[in-house]
């Protein structure tokens, strides 16, 4: 199994305090060693970053700890190869383009026997079940709303139907961006914390770091982080529920449907 | 205008060398400072880095010149923008799929009153006429050829005939690959070196650094590298003609159609 990060923020922000813990967790303080990646969006344009190595070897990984982009929605992904073999076109998040923009996405499970028609408008390039489902939902939905991005209320619908049909095949944790909201799918493990007024110092759980955000933010910023395990000690992580998809905007979960 | 760099190997090769004098130019030795970008086939996959900031300045490219990562097919294109703002989402090279392939691009010059009809296979996620013209050719090649790729020579007719309608509108000096191939087309200036076996010291033109290949390669390697204007002072670089579309394939120029 593979772990997942996500980030998604009211202003741009850096990832690096996250991102130090999780990577810890590409070949240290676990066993994800099989690549990683993580993707920025920087406006509508996506700077992306995969490698084969684990991250904790990765001159790439050190580049990202090291130098501070700026971004409200990322998503970031270390391997454990169950299906694919470990090589860079396997590496997530992927991306693809529809409606004019760039769509991120990464995945952490299994799919049994998932081989869904696709019609050409997306073509997996690696071997991975992850990829085929990611082109299946693209397919999908721009069968359904054709040439125009719909508004995100009924996105939102549309992708709800989708990835519980798809997970009817297996394990799909999964998040999703299109530089507008970041959609994240529980099948079995996600968790997320809103951090926000007033700040509080945080410690992480996977190297021996704290950093007291109220030092670096302003009053109005707002960021969520979504994980598959908390990233910190001392802050409150909420789990999501199985079969959950929650859509995070501008650092924070929308309101359940009802 | 902007300018072009791309390798075509046998064998995976690092680019470093040429990199280096390459990214002088943006912002040292030449003023292209509206971003820059490198893509490199690994397999079936790339690993594209692109920055708003000029080459000279940038943590990314630093690290592009320390880490050697080796490749058959690398694209780069550093940018003086003509039009497009200076943002992420306006900087080549640019990635899209077709046929269960990456596809990169990256142009030089610019194009007037070039507005195709886009069947929405393809839409351009920036606002520069270099991505309008990447998705209309990957969308007209999808429609002659429909969902299998041709074999090289049509789908090398197939682009000759594109581009040159495309170059009606402009300067259109670009280089393209999907992996297997790298497709250099010349409006107006674009020049190349094969280096091969015996191997010679080369000296850059922009920095002060000589390499002496014999000592990195076997005899059995084959480089080509492309650009915009050579690289290096004392090796003999061949430009191509105005209108030229010329196929490269295992570090040579396949031969000319006649």
């Amino acid at each position: 199994m593979c772990q997942l990060l996500g980030m998604n923020c009211n202003v741009p922000t850096d990832i690096v305090f996250s991102f130090t813990g999780f990577a810890q967790r590409g070949g240290r303080t676990d066993s994800h060693l099989d690549g990683w990646g993580i993707a920025f969006f920087e406006g509508a344009g996506v700077r992306l970053f995969v490698d084969h190595q684990a991250a904790v070897a990765s001159p790439v990984a050190e580049l990202i700890k090291r130098y501070p982009i700026k971004s409200r929605h990322v998503i970031a992904h270390i391997r454990k190869a169950t299906q694919g073999q470990v090589a860079l076109e396997n590496c997530h998040p992927f991306v693809r383009e529809l409606w004019g923009r760039y769509w991120v996405f990464a995945h952490n499970g299994d799919l049994k026997n998932f081989n869904p028609t696709l019609n050409g408008a997306y073509r997996p390039v690696g071997s991975t079940d992850s990829e085929r489902a990611f082109c299946f939902l693209l397919q999908e939905l721009r069968l359904r709303f054709g040439d125009g991005a719909p508004a995100l209320a009924p996105l939102r619908a549309a992708l709800a139907e989708l990835v519980g049909a798809i997970a009817a095949h297996g394990t799909f944790n999964l998040m999703l961006s299109d530089g507008n909201a970041l959609f994240a799918h529980c099948s079995t493990k996600l968790c997320y914390v809103v951090r926000q007024h007033p700040f509080l110092t945080a410690s992480l759980s996977d190297e021996d770091v704290s950093v007291d955000f109220a030092q670096l933010t302003t009053p109005r910023d707002r960021v969520a982080v979504i994980v598959t395990e908390p990233l910190t000690t001392n802050e409150h992580w909420t789990a999501f529920a199985p079969g959950e998809l929650k859509v995070f905007v501008d650092g924070m979960p929308l309101p359940d449907l009802v």
